[in-house]
């Protein structure tokens, strides 16, 4: 299965210029979706971990599947303000301004080997956020995995030292 | 297995006086998310559903296991200016100020049957912009399904004359 025959191209958007790749139309497939999924199952096997993070939203479409798929947990890495409980964050800047993600502090034990989820590796700061996240609980980041990589954006560079799967790059 | 087990309970949350219903240690355990996720893909099956749709971000969590399960598509309900091309959009009306609702025009076919997951069934204005969302475009709502209901907010009322199961009730 070609799975980017399921992405759609969109012209100029967010902003002009740019050209969105957008998962829906994989996601909206039940063959292309559940393929997907188990490629990247495959690759958690491989790693043998223990959970799985994402960040919202677009991290939780194929990283919940896959927490399902291996019967092993699914962390949310959130937005501020919107973890009910005690929680550690990390700040980042993006082009224009700084972002901030938060876990909640018990979300990883110590030693745990985890695998971080994300629909789209473009410049990596949000994994990397993640990553530092995730090491600052005790986790061990044992992989990360895409379902697009945006080559030009060079995200691969904040993943030095980490293992990353991707299944489609443009 | 008692699923209440892995709700914590968050009081003063979001606001005073409120008891916050937590689902994040119940994804973090894969036991218990693998299991309630079995309990909506059974229901799933049962009302032979072509299609599931969840609202961003939490409606994700579930839903999107369950699609996979399935080797069925996955429709996401997203806040304005999230999905890049043509949408439809439904306004409603919270305790406070408004909210909108969106899907891509092209998510659901006329006469698919949809099954609607969110995390909460709480006054149910997510759930009725959603039917009304899927609706508009034809779709038959074959049920909905939730992990919580809070019964004092009477979310069933917008519900009346569709299917839906809850795993909890508080």
């Amino acid at each position: 299965m070609n799975l980017k025959d399921y992405i759609a191209k969109v012209e100029d958007y967010p902003e002009e210029g740019v050209t969105f790749r957008d998962i829906t139309p994989l996601m909206a497939n039940g063959e292309a979706f559940h393929y997907a999924t188990e490629q990247i199952v495959e690759y958690a096997r491989s790693l043998k971990v223990d959970l799985v993070a994402g960040p919202e939203a677009r991290g939780f479409i194929i990283g919940c599947p896959v927490a399902y798929a291996l019967e092993i947990g699914f962390v949310p890495v959130r937005k501020p303000n919107k973890l009910p409980r005690e929680t550690v964050e990390v700040n980042y800047d993006l082009e224009y301004g700084s972002n901030t993600l938060t876990m909640h502090k018990d979300a990883v034990k110590p030693g745990q080997r985890v695998l971080i989820i994300d629909d789209l590796l473009a410049t990596g700061g949000t994994i990397k956020a993640t990553i530092d996240l995730i090491e600052a609980l005790g986790g061990v980041v044992a992989g990360c995995a895409f379902l697009i990589e945006l080559e030009d954006l060079k995200g691969k560079e904040q993943l030095a030292g980490y293992e990353y799967k991707t299944l489609m790059t443009y």
